[in-house]
């Protein structure tokens, strides 16, 4: 499917981006308003200013180590994040929040909840970095957070699932969604590894920044939710909890990194992706995380698992499945989800003393992962059959992990 | 103008800015004093910090797009900011703060006034960047803040404007001050657009890093002053507001970029300066938004506004009024600033009922407005002509733009 | 002792790091809870992050200006951070918390003082850093950290010393312990300046961030101890003091560096560096700073001592003495540290109106001074004799400051 156009911006992403913007101001005249939720609003703002960084820094500067493609990694970033909040303050607001004839309410509450969407969606767009243009990631990030957020709406709905657990299945739905589009839209023609995607000594730092400012700001991320909701003492537990995580899983990513090296050498993406296993993990099993070992250990297993799986499933994917993951988001947010959900299976049924009551629970369980997993999959192969339609104008190959194909360069024109 | 001798520094800024410093120490010694304000210090700390990470960190990376003059750029914003927030609490206390025989206090309401001053003078700095040395700079910023506080002061107490309202216009009186400036020391001998005055893959990403942090605190920044007077509800909407209305920019000005660009093409310059422009559009129009749609319409057309005004007028300032603009401070600050201005009267006007209240609130509103405009702009010709003098050394026209004029780079030495 | 080997990481650096971690998660799990402290959660999280980013973040990059040592200077940071930390839980719970037979608790307040505890050793590290592997600064580390809590118990048990007083020698007590590490390991075959151990236009930009970080949030690290106290009145105090102390420096610092400049240029290294010696005096000193130009007047001092140390002994300290420190952590840390001891025994001296009175606080102040000179220096001199072990396999002088002998690079492989 290679195609033979120079894929021209002009006629497609100021369109649709327009357009869209046109539509949510719309959408937002008629049914949003600014009002107070339940929360202390100086305490949630600051909480809420740390998911910010992650989300519009750590995110996009994470996936500058392409070292070709350092502004798109940023700045498209950037655009699908400003997008997908609107677009989901706008859905969660109609599926999610009983409101009877009231006004969609815009506070930090569900601002907090836009940019965790907007998280979800950036975790799929992992997958595909590089290889499509901006419209595909615009659309694919809309795509994404509509069928997260009705994910949400039917576990909450059907299942009764915890507002706060359903939302921490963003890291599984994320990935599993990227995977699918990354499998529907693999390209034939491309080289196992292209020659831009590499990582180079200088944009190896942009990456270690955006990834430490993830890394540093993952207790508030894991805890916005409760600070929202003004639950301190769980709040405190769980920054407790990912903060140890975390700390061990930076020990052990670097450590598994040199072992699985024949040279005895570290390797930076291995270290920069793993060392934040911990905090997905401890995220999906947030709520029967309470003792430090619990939290370490969990730390301890997600980075050894993320680690050995970057390492070695990465590159196989690609080999069996047909399937290019970029940023390893497979390795870095859905293995390491799908182990928070065995940990608390696990811890579950180890603390239940009734066994019909144990049985009952996990086949629950079971059924919120398998609901999950299904619908992102089923997401992830109608935005794939979706972005393949050639009016989107997919780069060439050649052009793949290039800022120079969206990005204007003075110095390379004759004239400025 | 041409100067024949190089800029060394060692006679002019050491002298200059160590006596300064002494003055201002005996200042603070006779005049100030740390003294709690009203506010409820750990809640003004957190946004505090937001501002001060803007004001050293986001505005001196911002301008290490320059790919030779980095250094310079944070470097040089980070000192002269540091002398300007002494310089303004000392200046918004004198004149600012109804004190009867009371010291000065410093305290975070004051913190954080003087850091706005200083985003200010760092505005105006932008105009001149990489044309003249840290001395002028120095000076420039100095009177900068001397002038506006001047000006807040006629406002405050000839018309009775809110110090809020008043404090806002710091985007209008920078920007004009700087473009005076520059016009006054407009150099002849320069070429349309320098050689060193270009972007480069990495610096891009500097640059990229200190907008995002400008970016992300902006609602910090547009209600700091409010968190500073214990206004709860107005800072939670004014944060609110500001949020939606740079996530519109953000879109919009990418969406513009690409539509100017004759090659479909993204100019990362757009979007790093333009995406800003929503937030100072709502900071000037700050007292009457308070619907979504009205802060997402004021960022769409803040962000159209400033990217064309930064496409088209910037390069036509240059040849009609021999004014340069380096970091395209008018389109960024200026334009988006009357725009704020113009959507202030509107709405106004829009919600009164009575003709003659209208009529009066529009001269007294045109009153506020050209009183700024033309206070910055005498301000910035008598610094301009001020900085004519030779006694500053400026640097020739081939040492502009560039670090190696002012720093030291051991690996150039033949002997560290 | 130049080694001939290879300095292969594998059989060290995975068997230490696991090995640790292991039998911290058993001790962890015996001896540590998360429960909550006196502390009032949200305030007190939104200090721990700013100092969480100084210690992850701040510290990690300011190392970058290494211009081929990026990677380790960050990746090795964030590693000994996060072992460090867990150590410092567990050493601090078990010496210097009355616990009864109670667990030791992990809150706000232990993490804070951990992170604190983290940058005393990698203070420490920054004399090392680059002529070193990963594991001796594991080593170092946790031995650094082990000396500084008995030093901590030491004083205030014997000589009852304030836990805040005693922490903040933590400046002293790193340096110290570096400069006596280093004095031991000193390579003779190394040439004067190693040929990689210098700054480029763009690692310096890197570590330029790294170092705004730090002087950003320096007022929240000063302050910190403070909070977890809820003593609101004195933390202010100290914030204003930091901040006004830290502008003050930052000026002093550049003016100076061009004085000693003969060509009278701004050298980067020493701004970088010596901008944060206003904070660092200030913290030694915080219990008798409380008027604004006393804060200034240190700041002034501290960045002129700390400027002129840093041109004009580091290189003498490397002739005379055999001790290379890498980041001049001597003259950051070390001189400012002393100068700051210096100023409160001096301030005491002047407020005392008793003659008995002020002699026995100027021996009390002299003791505890030397107690921990003694100690780091003992300390430091052991550490260093255990690193010459060669079991350890020191980098060969060739492979000092090189990211290559640890890390791998993708574009070096003829195979990814």
């Amino acid at each position: 499917m290679a195609p033979r156009y120079a894929p021209n911006l002009r006629s497609r992403l100021p369109v649709v981006a327009l357009l869209l913007e046109a539509c949510f101001i719309l959408l937002f005249a008629f049914f949003v308003d600014i009002s107070e939720g339940i929360e202390d609003f100086p305490h949630i703002y600051a909480v809420f200013q740390d998911v910010h960084v992650m989300v519009f820094l750590g995110f996009g500067f994470m996936a500058t180590f392409l070292v070709r493609y350092g502004f798109s990694s940023s700045g498209f970033s950037l655009l699908v994040a400003a997008m997908t909040v609107q677009w989901a303050i706008l859905m969660h607001g109609f599926l999610l929040v009983p409101r009877g004839r009231e006004m969609i309410a815009v506070n930090m509450q569900s601002l907090v909840f836009a940019e965790m969407y907007a998280a979800s969606s950036l975790i799929a767009m992992g997958t595909m970095l590089g290889k499509i243009n901006p419209v595909h990631l615009l659309i694919m990030a809309l795509l994404e957070v509509t069928g997260f957020i009705v994910n949400q709406w039917l576990l909450q709905t059907l299942l009764r699932v915890q507002p706060l657990q359903s939302m921490m299945l963003l890291h599984i739905f994320g990935a599993f969604f990227g995977v699918m589009v990354s499998c529907v839209l693999y390209r034939k023609g491309i080289e196992p590894v292209h020659e831009k995607e590499k990582l180079h000594s200088k944009s190896g730092l942009f990456s270690m920044l955006g990834t430490l400012f993830l890394w540093i700001f993952w207790p508030s991320f894991n805890s916005a939710y409760l600070f929202s909701l003004h639950k301190i003492n769980a709040q405190f537990k769980t920054v407790c909890s990912t903060y140890l995580s975390l700390a061990v899983s930076c020990v052990t990513a670097t450590s598994i990194s040199v072992l699985c090296s024949s040279k005895g050498k570290i390797n930076l993406a291995h270290v920069q992706n793993c060392m934040l296993a911990g905090g997905v993990t401890v995220a999906v099993a947030i709520s029967v995380i309470d003792q430090p070992w619990v939290a370490m250990t969990t730390g301890l297993s997600a980075a050894l698992i993320s680690t050995l799986s970057f390492r070695f499933i990465k590159r196989h994917m690609q080999m069996a499945f047909d399937c290019h993951d970029t940023c390893g988001v497979l390795s870095v947010h859905g293995i390491p989800g799908i182990l928070g959900w065995c940990i608390h299976l696990i811890i579950q049924l180890t603390i239940s003393d009734d066994f019909t009551v144990a049985v009952r629970f996990a086949v629950y369980h079971i059924t919120i992962l398998l609901t999950t997993v299904a619908m992102s999959l089923a997401m992830g192969t109608i935005t794939g059959i979706l972005l393949k339609w050639k009016i989107w104008r997919p780069p060439q190959n050649r052009k793949c992990f290039d800022d120079q194909a969206y990005w204007e360069f003075p110095h390379l024109a004759v004239h400025k």
